[in-house]
């Protein structure tokens, strides 16, 4: 009998960051069980060119039941689980090979948005039941975090058997708030009432959540 | 018969900005006159070396009945009235001179804090009333805004015939945030989640809470 | 010949309050012209049920060349400029007839999203240009603004003659944010603080944004 | 020889919660040894009426080198260590007894503030260099809060051998934000946009944010 196994992405760290709660999340649970099957932990690059061709590559070699894109939201403050991707890439900032896209369709011929696939409304409820803040959200932005949400549910397709797909935001992690802090104080560019992206939420918190997410989505994928 | 006087500083741009709402809402108010007394509107140098002297200059030149000193709070959606100055410089960002002060004393042997004496109450109930969006504050922050209440406080004494003194922050002006977006996006260095500072008022409305708040010191300066 | 028309809407109030920005823009517009085009403001009803066949009734009563719903969004500092209306009803607060939908669809066959065809960019520029603070958004929410740009964008349909529809979210009024601060202060529930909702635009500002994506629409509408 | 203690207090549930961190951290800490001293944590009641009393009683109990008291500041991202108490009791929310103060002196013939006599910027430095984001800050409110750092100040006198006296404001736990969520949702009353007290940090940063903070102290208090 073969093993089922979740997909759980996370990027590296991108705009200047030397860490990304993201990839950390991904790489922590990598090897661990949910719900009786695998998670396969990966970190996808930060790269608008590579990163569909990234995902289509993950998501044949684990052939999974479920997959979940994990991205960084600065200044976000609880878990948020996405509704939908849109077919959009529209930067603020540049990834890390410097592509600025601008008002581009991820899927020329593709329709507005794509429906994420998880429970939604079942993630949200363990999670608030487990005493972590979350939230669902309508808009999973238009970097790269959208546009991997787009493309996992693009490669995974809706037939019965398509793998569940989802996006999750976390916040900065404690730590690198405090790096944005003494970074902030040494640039003395912007003043603190100035900045929206002081919240934090704890590693494991984090870690925790995106577990029962999985879980969550497996006994759903099981049960489709 | 010698005219009454209020006396209304407003900072010149500072920040990189090239605009300043309280240097502004300063000369448009000059020459007006509230509940029967001239208002002397004067732009402020955002210098820590020149403020003190320059408050000190225009209180003796102008012998006010009620000085009231106005400041940005980059992000502050509101008529912000505060409460006190305290004895405190520490700058978040450079003042026009370059000068970056750290946890210093503004009045070697003095108190912690200077309360404000203009009837801090009545105006917020008079701007509230008029449907200005308007709240009390426990803090000027520490940088020349706070050393200007500081200044003025100082400057007055405590003496029955003392100057009313009292500070109002004031937002944004709308233009200024659609500046600030055109220069977020070129500068393509943070997210807009990550500002806080999107907020504004209008001038026509950031003026009449000040005339207001000037009328409403006017009275109970008088009254005194 | 004909004359060409705009149609604007905008809620009655809801929520809890006496005032919607929404609709006070759509009354003031009211027969104005724009770009040699006849604006027709109409309100509509904060009512689920009642929404899709009053937006159906519009659009045919006035064959517009454009129409661009307006609503407010309670906290939003700048104009905001929808890019999408998505396929869901899901509602935080009740509407004005006491409906609460859950992860409903708005059209059950129909796909995840529907794009706005207003020429958004444009719209952006030409406000900032302006000195309006205003950024695109890739969410209007889920609640029945996001409702409205749907059946605009549902009955417009997708022909060559098409009309052009998009949303624009509104701040508050200052008045408003007055008022809630009155509120909030006799309520004693919430301390000011945990509030994000502060920020306003005046009327005189919002009604111009929507002058000028009105204009920029129909110039638009004209050369497709 | 008579050991060192430091007092730290944390606040019993208030404002409709059903828990509060800061009485969760003191309760911790009880009995840890920082620095080679003995922490005494002690819970205060949310009760104007009883709060001097109280503070008073404790540390001639505890005749401590350092004081620490320790509040819950709803929306508040960061470890914020505050520089001073201002003379004024002015809720926005009931107490615990149901007193609601309007612009009170805390001590009638008293200064307008008093400042904090723990080493802050060497306290800010530790935590950031611990990785634990944290700030100074120039207000603590005019709640409790405020109070409890004005009456421990003042009880504590200006002598050379006056214990060191601190105020460390806390964000809520994830768990609360949790809670929060699900009341928001069932209330239906606001909308998640209007609400700014969304971030959190966990208990375990939070209470060892405050053992630096009392270790760093009673270091500062046997130096002097």
């Amino acid at each position: 009998m073969v093993a089922e196994r979740v997909l759980v992405t996370g990027f590296e760290p991108y705009g200047g960051r030397g860490l990304n709660p993201a990839g950390e999340i991904a790489r922590t649970l990598h090897g661990r069980r949910v719900a009786g099957a695998d998670i396969v932990g990966r970190t996808l690059p930060v790269s608008f060119s590579r990163l569909r061709h990234a995902i289509e590559t993950l998501m044949a070699e684990t052939a999974p039941l479920v997959a979940l894109g994990i991205g960084l939201w600065p200044g976000e403050p609880v878990i948020r689980i996405e509704r939908l991707a849109i077919n959009l890439a529209d930067f603020e900032i540049a990834d890390n090979e410097g592509a600025m896209l601008a008002d581009a369709a991820l899927h020329a011929s593709g329709p507005a948005a794509l429906a994420a696939t998880v429970p939604l409304r079942r993630i949200e409820s363990e999670l608030l039941q487990a005493g972590i803040p979350a939230r669902l959200s309508a808009t999973a932005g238009t970097f790269l975090c959208n546009a991997c949400l787009h493309a996992l549910l693009r490669t995974a397709g809706t037939g019965p058997r398509a793998p569940l797909c989802g996006f999750i935001h976390v916040p900065y992690l404690p730590a690198q708030v405090a790096a944005l802090l003494q970074a902030n104080r040494q640039e003395a560019r912007l003043e603190l009432h100035q900045r929206a992206d002081l919240a934090s939420l704890d590693l494991e918190t984090a870690v925790r959540a995106v577990e029962i997410a999985a879980a969550v989505s497996v006994e759903a994928a099981r049960g489709a």
